[in-house]
């Protein structure tokens, strides 16, 4: 199958060039940038020196669709809502990577996002396979979901959908590597500000809490949501730990329990794994691969607490491994195939 | 005045040596270490090379005692219960950096530290000089507070004082400097464990966790506290993000109204800087300082959420630094003698 | 093919386990650790969990040679030594990973190691494939070369080999990741020690310096090589920075002529690849994989010198991946099964 | 003494406010900044929140001089080159951070900053005190030394004057933290491309190869040095390691007896640790102070090699605390004024 993809000179531009590198049932019909146009791609992505000798183009949305089957479009916010349509006229199907298409409830996109969005009437489906998969599979549009989210639904979802918690009390204080926020170079991504540094941000209105709420919202319509997101001195991961409040009626729960719970929720999942009740999840398990690490589960009746701890690598489970992932599964290819890498540990 | 310190070979050890090289009040009697007894104390803390040209002794608590006007005891719990008594008896002061005096209930250290405590009839004053200054200046055995609990209490005491929050649904996320765990190498030192990673631990049964419960009590008896630290990596420095939701009455104040009230709360203390609200303390503002800083304070109505964050540096507000403060005050110095340093930045 | 390895709890072990469970011609028979015997190997290894669900043994080398059809070696220097001879008794090929075997002259060896060798009659194969691959596909004994070693021969050997430099005036200074001082935590694998330092150690007498000069000598038996090491704080890569003086009669050489000298030497090795004059290789560009990268190529004619660069990741092309290299070439595989992996960047 | 500063939002610039912050000998007068101008110095500087209740000015070089005693120019080359003459007319005292003034031979300067020097009348003292002392006691314009350029100028002078090395074969291989690239954002200083990189640059034409060239030449008119920097992933700190060869004549010397050359030509140096033989700097030692750390003496008959390792903290004795150890000479204060800081460790 041939693959296009739109905004390639980024990180995860960067990243589906890697997986796509090694897919063996893909290949990478042009990658796009209008900076870097005409330059090799292994000057933007050294990794891939020696082994893909391509250089990028400047072709437009219509031109990368007439010469692929399938489109990611690895754009910001605001350019993928010009692109998409053009590709899905061609009757090329995408997986787009920015938050552009992620919002069921427009007025909320555009609130958070602070654009007014040119179509509304394009509907996507959101790209969580282990929530959405048969909608994915018959899909020609996913949205791929953003790096906090993934972690935020995934390790809320089975807690949630069994009453566990007070959907009203959740906070999610996640930690992320830099290279979530690109390859931009300015003050906030310097070396010498992050560093020595955890630093949180965007303490209230953050574009990833309206997705999280939207994405649990179909399990209890009152969850409200506590984030902080916060960046920390590393390139890539995300420990997301999520502190809930256990019901009255739960507060008995044991973190076997919940493990049991989970485990079942997932258990036909490749990308996810359910770590043992007191097992905390490290970043290293994960980092490299389209894995999300769920652990933890420890309850504490004196304080009627359960904590609930999701790691991925915000790059690939977080952006473009998930964005293959979908890929896969809109394809018709075994939904794991070119995602079989294993993490560098140490 | 003479100053003794027992236990000054480990990181709070060489705090204490460095901050007092240079406090123009004090005179440095004698360092022990059993283990490096009779090295060089440089060959052990290389930054005080040409500075404290001294060797490590092994004196007894009661040597140390007769020799020193003041002692610090910077032991391990356990070894302190023994130690203190002794020095004491010799009618001399001390502030202690172990948990061992820290509380007024002697069975919950007892269930939290798992051991016996030998001397229960000894009262200590809990060494926080924000909120019992006056005690402190009169004791002759100041408990000097953990690290985790120097951000907690302080980041939480106005906000519950004024009974503004819920105080039976407090989330205090927790990320600290490798250094906080001690200079001896083990597994979850060890650089290649630590470098890239994030990693919560102990979820349940921190040590700090009755302690910080313990400190806030005065505040509101029914204060419950879901408290997850963190290691990052990064030397020092703490970073303590505390989400709490507002009281039904109080879900209309604004950051500004929180930012005031903590501005009063503190507007004597030389060492707690209040910032502006949306302002977020970054580390290196309070590294190498005595400073602890405090800010974020976002509220949103919502959610009903404030979220507050407080930093210092776990080695100096978080362990030595406030050691001296407090032996400034029970000796009747200036607080703010031999802290006066400015934080490096970058 | 079955292959056993002995010694699999430490960083090179793991590495080996990582790269086999996806080598398509391998299967693993078994991996010893007497530690951690009947533990699960993703305790020790997280990033197999999921991956390899097998458990550490404790056999003897003669259990694991009876059980496998290869093995590795990946045990310390002195224990190699006894197992090896007992392992190819049983007619079983071996990649040894320790300095055991790398020695030409034992007197050189027993010097450096401080060790008398108890097998002085058994000779290996120098596992350094770009130099030595016919010897290595006919050898039942391949001692994998060290990590140092692999960059400073092979980004010497040609300039060596057509006399362009003075060979007793080379200056070899190299900064690893911290991996390659092995998985057991000690002060100077402590994070504290390392995080913020770079630091030159074993100025003299480091065990790679023989090691490197036995290497090069066959292009010039007057080599002599001013080695340092440093350690830097990475997890893995090493940069090897090597500093060199051109002979009278080559000093009007450029950069792209040591660079044409280079590409010739390189231009059928899949693992080593040849950058560009002027461009230096990242270390994120090999991270991951069992590239060794070569670039630089700057000449200076008023200081009469020639600066080389060589890059891998210490723990594969140094260690791991260069040993299933060996093994590939030894079983008669393609060179590269096994290690197509692309490195992560960033 | 009034001081001012033009540049002060730079890292420079930082530490010369953080310096003179605490020197009871100067008021700092006014700080300019052209992009900064009216904010609070502690938007830009954090670590003064609290402390320097100042902001921003945007005057004139005149202006500033006019309010000064003593100037210090924390500017670009290009930038310092019009403004020290101005300072200069007003009969204020200038010590000068950039290059501009460094160099005795103009056409050197003009070759290496590609500029062409519009003040080649205008002759500054090089502000190394070790070397220069007298002659900074009485200069009205000093040129601050380079970051690169302290650690090899001192790092060698004593060896070279005693004739022990050869001149023409010197290697000079530095690793730098990265905030000696200064504070503008750019992808050099990104933290994913840096955080687990150790990158060699400007291997031919770095502009601290002919000052340090400039600096040694006194001692030996044919010096010929190898420069090679690097950036590490550290804020602060370099470590320069400087390999050599032995002349015939001095084959025979021990480290020992290097140490004693060592130890005598810096004995009256307050800034200058000599560390014993064996003994390799550790960065943490130096950083936050004004030290400059030599050591190692490492000989090898074999090799007839001698290692010394330099390291200090490149921003301090690197750049602004030097400064201000030389404004204390012009000035008549104590050399070490302001400058008693110990080093944080860990």
């Amino acid at each position: 199958m041939k693959v296009g993809i739109i905004g390639a000179s980024g990180y995860t531009g960067g990243e589906l060039l890697r997986i796509l590198a090694k897919h063996d049932a893909c290949e990478i019909a042009c990658a796009t940038s209008r900076r870097y146009e005409g330059k090799k791609i292994s000057r933007v992505h050294p990794n891939l020196k020696g082994v893909l000798d391509m250089e990028f183009s400047n072709l437009s949305p219509e031109e990368v669709a007439s010469r692929s089957d399938f489109v990611f479009t690895a754009t910001p916010h605001g350019v993928s809502m010009k692109a998409v349509p053009k590709i899905l006229k061609e009757d090329t199907k995408v997986v787009d990577l920015s938050g552009d298409f992620r919002f069921s409830d427009t007025s909320r996109y555009e609130k958070y996002y602070g654009l007014k969005h040119e179509h509304p009437e394009i509907r996507a489906v959101y790209g969580l396979p282990e929530l959405y998969k048969t909608d994915i599979k018959n899909a020609n549009l996913v949205a791929n979901p953003g790096c906090y989210p993934t972690t935020a639904i995934l390790g809320l979802a089975p807690a949630l959908k069994v009453g566990l918690i007070e959907a009203d009390r959740i906070v999610v204080d996640s930690k992320s590597g830099i290279s979530g926020a690109g390859a931009s170079p300015g003050p906030a991504s310097h070396f010498c500000t992050v560093h020595d540094g955890v630093m949180p941000y965007k303490v209230r209105g953050h574009r990833h809490l309206p997705e999280i709420e939207q994405g649990l919202s179909q399990f209890d319509s009152g969850v409200r949501i506590s984030f902080v997101p916060h960046v920390v001195p590393v390139i890539r991961g995300m420990v997301t730990t999520i502190h809930t409040f256990l019901k009255k009626e739960s507060m008995d729960v044991t973190g076997q329990d919940v493990w049991k719970i989970y485990s079942d929720f997932y258990k036909e999942e490749p990308f996810v794994r359910v770590w043992a009740p007191g097992e905390i999840p490290v970043m290293s398990a994960s980092r490299g691969t389209n894995y999300l690490d769920i652990g933890c589960f420890e309850t504490d009746i004196e304080r009627n607490r359960l904590v609930i701890v999701a790691v991925h690598d915000n790059l690939i489970k977080g952006a473009s491994g998930q964005a293959v992932q979908n890929m896969n599964l809109m394809a018709g290819f075994d939904e794991t195939k070119g995602l079989e890498n294993i993490g560098l540990h140490p």
